[in-house]
């Protein structure tokens, strides 16, 4: 295992990226324009990070000859998403620096994990439960309340590995649904708006956060992501603090995504940690066209230790907007607006909920707020 | 040979490029944001633009089999340079849409030609001769008067393949200096400032102009670009105009820049046209950061026979500063100039006068002028 801190490329190294999805495409277009090659790692061939690198290695993440030879024609290795195997993981990091740090995929693998972690280091949640069974499910119930949300430990995204109990709900049916025997029950929070922080950490312990997000979510995915969010600038404050507590606790190098929720409450708003993720993030995808240095780039230069930039961001407020399934088929019709930047992500079909591309739109001072 | 109008590509298809320099480069990295694949023809298997593609094609401009395998492999093909052989732009033009058309490039790729057809426009240019010979370069200077530039009439760049030529300068010594028979005698314009349009048409005659751009000069290459152009309204209406009418004149589709001197007259400012390049521009670079869709991705629809997008500046000023030769050792520096944005074109090692990268920087009105 190499520490973070011995890693420095120089233009013309090669950053090896695990997953080929628009992350990994995005990251490795902020790699190119840095002068850094990137290698993709994916078992799909129809990748979209593909497309955009020289040198891509299709092969499942448990093929560990694929792996070493991956790991011996890269200089770094780091991931689009946090789901990557434990052995995979292990099988890198063995010969080639993994940033961020595979231990830090352990936390942010499991949602109870996750929790506690954050628990710990004195930053508040939902209340939240361990549930194993039907029978702790109901202790769960007995002592969170209802509505609560129970979601599956591991592997969900998108809403998905999920359900909310409502009064009433068949909890034994419930449960079954959910398919698992690890699962966590988090109190519903009745929030005002959902925001993140996309925070950048640097090996040397530089850590960048850009502007506030607010999110808004459509069938569990997000559709739209405002920046900044409209709250009080105590707040932002307060939530870039968090996303900074939370970067600092992981020694983490590389882009890192805090979602939370902004509460009413009775002394004025404040902030629940909802999810971590360890990764660049959707409700990100603003800083590309929005700011001077975008997420993705902030992430390359974490990894590839150099110092991360000052974003400025353009304009008083970008809005991102996904175009999911068939609405990448409007793509023409974003073309013409006037100073909005289409993304297309070079997937193959438009299946329902699947993130075909964005928009952005960056809004000028002078056309007012 | 296909006309543009019948070239409407869809996120997926291929487009050729032909050179794989950092124009090539910046061309492919914006076709994938729009979903669109790249393959790159080059004969330097060291090409910046083979990083950025999954496809490369590593041959000569003369191997025949090698441009007709290419032009099978693509839907539409474009270029990254005016110097593309007559021949492999006939070989492809055969197979598949070459755009820009290829007979425009017989008018600029001769700078005789080049200022023909701007006079036939009724546009100002230069006082110029055509210049074969010692004795017609004297007769030349007889009309033109010193000083004056002798350029070659062909493959000039950065200053190279030119001389000015002085009062009690040995005419016959820079004739044989040059050492070309085919040369142009252009008078030396006392201009105030170096100003380009960047403008984009579509097949359908749709034309986009960027804001005019001043550009400064260092030994003969381009150093910084500054836009808007600090120009009155008029004059600045005027060059995007004059770039409109070439680009209609040439039924021009894709991205071009009209080079242009301002000049101090007793009735206002005026504007002569120095050079056109078919192509995208260093002097547009400064859009990938500073508006909402680039020259690059502007050359890259209207090739596709998509919409053109109507750009958006962002901030009050936007500046592009060429890192050349071992300027490009200065990128940690950079890097951490908050507001910069900056560009490694992944070139190997920095030879004297070579363009290596550069960094753009907006600057947002709240800062002031």
């Amino acid at each position: 295992m190499t520490d973070a801190k011995q890693v420095t490329l120089k233009p013309g190294d090669t950053i090896g990226i695990l997953g080929g999805g628009q992350l990994g495409r995005m990251l490795a277009m902020a790699a190119a324009r840095l002068g850094l090659r990137c290698q993709v790692f994916s078992p799909d061939p129809d990748s979209p990070a593909f497309d955009v690198v020289l040198n891509a290695t299709c092969a499942e993440y448990a093929d560990v000859e694929a792996l070493e030879m991956f790991a011996g024609d890269v200089d770094v290795i780091t991931y689009e998403f946090e789901n990557v195997p434990a052995a995979a993981a292990m099988v890198l990091d063995a010969r080639r620096p993994v940033l961020p740090k595979r231990k830090i995929l352990e936390t942010t693998q499991d949602r109870l994990a996750e929790k506690d972690f954050v628990t710990r280091l004195g930053i508040g949640t939902a209340a939240y439960a361990d549930v194993t069974s039907v029978a702790s499910l109901r202790e769960a119930i007995l002592r969170i309340g209802l509505p609560a949300v129970l979601k599956t430990r591991r592997f969900g995204y998108d809403g998905k590995g999920q359900a909310i109990i409502r009064e009433g709900d068949d909890i034994a049916k419930v449960w079954t649904s959910l398919a698992t025997k690890s699962a966590i029950l988090e109190a519903f929070i009745p929030y005002e708006r959902e925001i993140s922080v996309i925070a950048a950490r640097s090996a040397t312990g530089q850590v960048e956060c850009f502007d506030v997000t607010e999110n808004e979510h459509r069938d569990h995915i997000l559709k739209i992501s405002r920046a900044p969010a409209p709250i009080p600038d105590a707040l932002a404050e307060e939530a870039r603090s968090v996303a900074g507590k939370i970067a600092d606790a992981l020694d983490y190098v590389g882009v890192l995504a805090v979602e939370m929720f902004v509460l009413a409450n009775g002394t004025g708003p404040k902030v629940l940690v909802n999810e971590i993720a360890p990764r660049v993030h959707n409700s990100g995808h603003w800083t590309l066209d929005g700011a001077s240095v975008s997420q993705f780039e902030q992430h390359i230069r974490a990894i590839a230790g150099w110092p991360l930039g000052k974003p400025v961001r353009h304009g008083e407020i970008v809005t991102m907007t996904n175009l999911i399934g068939d609405e990448i088929n409007d793509y023409g019709k974003w073309l013409s607006v006037p100073g909005a930047t289409v993304h297309i992500y070079g997937k193959g079909a438009p299946r329902p909920g699947r993130k075909m591309g964005h928009v952005t739109e960056v809004r000028r001072p002078i056309e007012g707020k």
